[in-house]
């Protein structure tokens, strides 16, 4: 194939990772806001084909309120019915200490909690300030202790808020240190809305890495602006070895109907294969998944890789 | 504005350049792959408009045989009505000296030529080698002399081909040395099928800067594989200060339908912006510009930017 003709003599881009973490959260981020009822056997089928794909690491589900997030009412049933490897973390978010019993209680292999790095956000979402919203984390990361359960953190609106516009990098750092010493192994910086740029991505990092070490910190980007994949590149020179993605680009900025949401696993997968980093995905078999699960749900493959291959681009 | 607030606090990034020049292409790139007919008052429009939100060079037709390119067939026209800026160069694209006198029978500031890094590209395209198609060449070139008017190269394929797969970086450096020494100030590097990545371009721009200046190259990018904007950071990085992109995404991949075709203005502009780059374009209005094409041609608009405003991601 072409793409692997092309990138045979590989980057000038000098000191970036050599291998990487994917975080694929497509079957929680991605579709957590779908519109419509999405199928626990297409769930299942979705975390199983991703499996398939040479995934490591799968965000399969959430056990927080069916009320405030409908489309993750079934995780119970999506982890107990998904076929596991040995190879792949299964994880989900559990914002609560019945959301962690009950994703032990699914054998979940990982748990996640989550917190913004803007006041105006937590308020209008959890009605509660950062700190009080972190500090509500505490009986999860009690819990997670004994089985030495792993938890990762997400900050959210690191680049930016929608209620408040500029959030400050020294918050984030603030915010991403408290989860870190609460017990988090591992915090994933998120642009929530995808208004960063190179510029304001570059910015973030450098404040938290003043205190923080690039191996604790993952980037969680929505390709909104369609910034993300010059962002990923910027978090790469800056030693960030885990992104998050979403297969086809799934999930979308819940305060924007019809803009694009989480950087599509294929497309980021496409650019680190160009750059020589292993993620120990195949992209032929990713770029299947992505066209199996827009097609499923009906909507316009959020990938541009894998919209380009469907419509082969090369005269093979 | 948030995005005025967020990116207050600018780029780690060091070394890049402060001010960059963006040729939209739009209106010949863009318009000239478009299936239906396009009106002369559209593209007239379309070049106005692009003048009234700061764009100071504008691809605005091409000379070329109206069977190959139908939707190019009215250029004269266009040329003969767009309202005229003193600040904006108004560029045409002339492959033979009958284009060229047109060219100058319409007042087009500056002429282009073009030809490929890839033999098989040509012969498929034009029925000639590399070579033979420079020397076509050879009448434009003596034509623009005594006038002074400046010649624009382009080079198809640097970093793939849709038929011989692999290109040559010391190729593309071959065909970019031969047309600046036959007279073109500048030579803009095209992935015409955008397959490239920050490690292929990088592979190039680190082959051609060997023995080209960075100031005459620009790099002129497809976004099919969603990798343009990661590509033109690495441009910046590797000191390249101007940039082709199309407002709206215009264009499209003659050899896919449905992909994404050349980068959009305001998604570079944006990024631009963000990294405290100057162009001079104004990007709300250069948004505007986008969604009205876009509109106009019963597409969607291929611009993310454009597409985030449009659903108004941010609670102003």
């Amino acid at each position: 194939m072409l793409r692997q003709q092309v990138t045979k003599r590989l980057a000038a881009c000098r000191g970036l990772a050599s291998e990487v973490r994917i975080v694929e959260v497509g079957p929680r981020d991605g579709l957590q806001n779908e519109k419509n009822h999405v199928s626990t056997g297409l769930k299942v089928d979705l975390v199983n084909k991703l499996t398939a794909a040479g995934c490591d690491y799968i965000e399969a589900g959430a056990f927080v309120s069916p009320k405030a997030v409908p489309r993750m009412a079934d995780s119970k049933h999506v982890f107990q019915q998904i076929e596991r490897s040995n190879a792949v973390t299964y994880a989900a978010l559990t914002p609560n200490l019945k959301g962690f019993e009950t994703a032990m209680e699914v054998q979940a292999d990982e748990v996640a909690v989550f917190t913004a790095a803007s006041e105006a956000f937590n308020k209008a979402n959890i009605r509660c300030s950062i700190e009080e919203s972190i500090a509500r984390f505490d009986p999860v990361f009690e819990a997670a202790k004994p089985g030495g359960v792993k938890v990762r953190g997400y900050v959210s609106c690191i680049a930016g808020c929608p209620y408040q516009g500029w959030v400050d990098p020294a918050k984030v750092r603030e915010v991403t240190q408290l989860l870190l010493e609460k017990g988090c192994y591992e915090v994933s910086l998120g642009d929530t809305i995808g208004v960063g740029t190179p510029g304001s991505i570059a910015a973030v990092l450098k404040e938290v890495l003043e205190t923080v070490q690039p191996g604790s910190i993952a980037l969680h980007l929505h390709d909104t602006y369609g910034q993300a994949l010059a962002n990923i590149l910027v978090g790469l020179q800056h030693g960030i070895r885990t992104f998050d993605a979403s297969v086809a680009g799934l999930g979308g900025c819940p305060y924007a109907p019809g803009a694009s949401g989480n950087v599509a696993t294929e497309d980021v997968v496409y650019m680190l294969d160009g750059l020589g980093i292993k993620t120990g995905i195949s992209l032929d078999e990713l770029v299947k998944v992505g066209n199996f699960i827009s097609t499923e749900l009906g909507r316009m493959n959020g990938s541009k890789v894998g919209r380009a291959v469907a419509s082969s681009c090369i005269h093979e």
